[in-house]
């Protein structure tokens, strides 16, 4: 299969496009094609479109489009309900999804709470260190993207929309570099000890904020001290986590175990991952009506694990991901405008001047059949599934590289889609 | 159909929730038997266990079990994914999805923002509600519960185990009785005037926290001290909504409208709702990665919908809610330990003495074949499915009868099931 886009948005898409913008109160900037099917690491829009996709439904989207093991899961669902109230009636698709969870965790990491978001396991991971730890504040860093609920809003530090007016939890910020231990000790000084501070958040390579990928000294500084004072570490995975860096989690790249750790996204639902002890011990402490009960994405999810492991993908994502990079910094040294290009696994990136330059680009992209999400001020992400090939990525970076040139020739953006919100 | 228990927890159940209680950090104290499918009001656990089901998933199965109208949507999944970036990657069942309920929301309320539950809907009501008003507190309703994440959980009032420890944003609470206009009105003068207050949230049927139905003049009163002062009035429809009280949603039954109410259980999905000039206009100011992409439970919430209309549901909610409530008042003139029968449409609830006494009454309906739910204190909550019958009404009232005898002959409980926490 290749790429083909004739005419983007497509009449279809442009009449859906436009309902929508009536439609939904959280109207933001979607892409202009109205998604019809997948298959691999293409997809087909309303209007007949194919576009090659290197966002992976912001890394929801692993296996690819239409990977059989998940359409086998499909098949077994034909009687409603699917939507069950899982911390109450337990199922078996509860109990599956947490035992290929805690498998494929750090050995201490043997027990998860499942929610319906990324959102909501970040907000459970605070809830269950704000039960040890009775800190009036919380630290997280520069760039940080936690998500949208307010707890979990308190500590994202990516962009000023995301925030502006709702009220805020007191986190205070780090830089996203190797001053980050260091900061930490002050700032704990500052506030008049440890027992102050709830728990550090942090994201070993950031996702919305830019594709940051953690210095080694920052992760090893940061777990050094808050395992010094006995200050909870929430690692954010939600992105980052479930195979996609060619390990499981991110954070085993620096040899370091957090006290919990959030996933989401390629898991299909949330979980807030930990020893069984971190949870609070009081029933009903933490609930949620639907966590552990929406059974198909629990299925589709432990079915997700099982194909990661049996179809080797992890290594894929690390030789597949080592083949992008490469790539990417051929195309940064034919185009002086694209810097910093960057990857860890299937988790890649490169900088543009600045925003309108790299949406911009990201226009043509889509013109040109890639879809590809911009992430923090100026970066472009390629986040391709697991299964991505060789030839897949080269005809990425011909696109790449075909919209660059077209991008030198125009003088202004036709204003297809800014792609920059997606988290 | 009939209930038949033979022993709860079986010995497959017994076993599944061992193993769950250790791996399950969320483990609260679910039901004493493990889910396996159901039919109607009946659902059968791995045991062979049958129950009649006045519980319906927490209100998040209105249909019943394996409805005709929902197996039909499940015929046509079988490509993946089924999890899509909704904001980002637009697709047909997300428009379906706010077009049916917009259909059957007061005209003026035209927009939704789509989430992944309850206490999302309410985070993003809550959101949008501080983007036009600057104020530095909200206001709830003592025994409210309106979600876990800790915006939500803010406004939450119900039990003290839900929020000791976590972080708390200002808001301040009004009793949910006829005074609370008159108090209102005290604490915005007190507060120094209107535009220091951001909110007022209230079920007009509060779920968790008791099953309590708002008196006429708290919700006229509130609606009008609120309109008066530009303060936005936001309904909490979460669990009372969608058609359960015989009307689509339980603030209709008060001839008011709120500004932005929130949807979730029934619905399938969580959702936002309000006239589309009340989100906030500047993109990505609220977003979901899942949000209006969870292609499966997008269908059946609008198919849901769909069958409540085509089988003039609502209707039955009011009909078989009148004839349950009837039923209750029987039982409570026999059993004088009985109190407070109550409902609206088929949300009912009844009173038992204290915490203990409607514990020990919970767990003798169960071995007899009876899934209901505690709430608040000392209430036991009856959600049967709108399709349910005046014979499955009167199986479950001879259920009850039969366990009220047996409570009083026995001495103590014998620790089957607390059932207490259920949202």
């Amino acid at each position: 299969m290749r790429a083909k886009v004739s005419r983007v948005p497509g009449p279809k898409s442009k009449k859906a496009l436009e309902k929508m913008q009536r439609l939904n109160g959280g109207w933001g900037l979607p892409l202009p094609m109205v998604f019809e099917s997948g298959q691999g690491s293409y997809f087909r829009d309303v209007d007949g479109n194919v576009f090659l996709d290197f966002a992976s439904q912001v890394a929801s989207s692993p296996l690819g489009y239409n990977h059989p093991a998940l359409s086998a899961v499909l098949k077994n669902y034909s009687r409603a309900p699917v939507k069950i109230a899982g911390q109450d009636f337990i199922v078996p698709e509860h109990m599956e999804m947490i035992e290929e969870l805690v498998n494929v965790s750090p050995p201490e990491m043997n027990a998860a709470f499942l929610v319906n978001s990324g959102a909501e396991a970040v907000e459970n991971a605070i809830k269950s260190a704000l039960r040890r730890c009775h800190g009036y504040y919380g630290a997280s860093f520069e760039y940080a993207f936690h998500g949208r609920t307010l707890g979990a809003l308190s500590c994202t530090n990516s962009k000023i929309v995301h925030k502006a007016g709702y009220w805020t939890f007191p986190i205070q910020r780090l830089p996203f570099d190797e001053r980050a231990p260091e900061l930490l000790e002050e700032m704990i000084k500052r506030e008049g000890g440890a027992e102050n501070l709830s728990f550090v958040i942090v994201e070993a390579v950031q996702g919305e904020g830019g594709y940051n990928i953690a210095p080694d000294s920052l992760m090893k500084g940061i777990r050094k001290v808050t395992r010094g004072h006995g200050i909870p570490l929430i690692c954010d995975e939600i992105q980052c986590g479930m195979g996609r860096t060619g390990k499981w989690w991110a954070f085993e790249h620096y040899g370091i175990k957090p006290d919990v750790f959030c996933a989401a996204k390629a898991l299909q639902v949330g979980a807030t991952i930990a020893n069984r002890s971190f949870f609070p011990p009081e029933p009903s402490s933490i609930s949620s009506t639907w966590g552990g009960g929406s059974v198909i994405d629990l299925a589709m999810g432990a079915a997700t694990i099982k194909a990661i492991k049996k179809e080797r993908l992890l290594s894929n994502c690390t030789r597949m991901g080592g083949y992008l990079l490469k790539r990417l910094h051929e195309l940064a040294a034919k185009h002086p405008e694209v810097t910093g290009p960057r990857g860890l696994g299937l988790m890649c990136a490169f900088d543009l001047a600045d925003k309108k330059a790299r949406d911009h680009v990201a226009e043509h992209l889509i013109a040109n059949g890639l879809v590809a999400l911009g992430a923090g001020r100026k970066s472009i992400r390629l986040i391709p599934p697991y299964t991505v090939s060789e030839k897949e990525i080269d005809e990425a970076v011909e696109i790449i590289d075909k919209s660059l040139v077209e991008v030198r020739k125009e003088r202004k953006p036709r204003g297809l889609s800014p792609v920059e919100h997606a988290i």
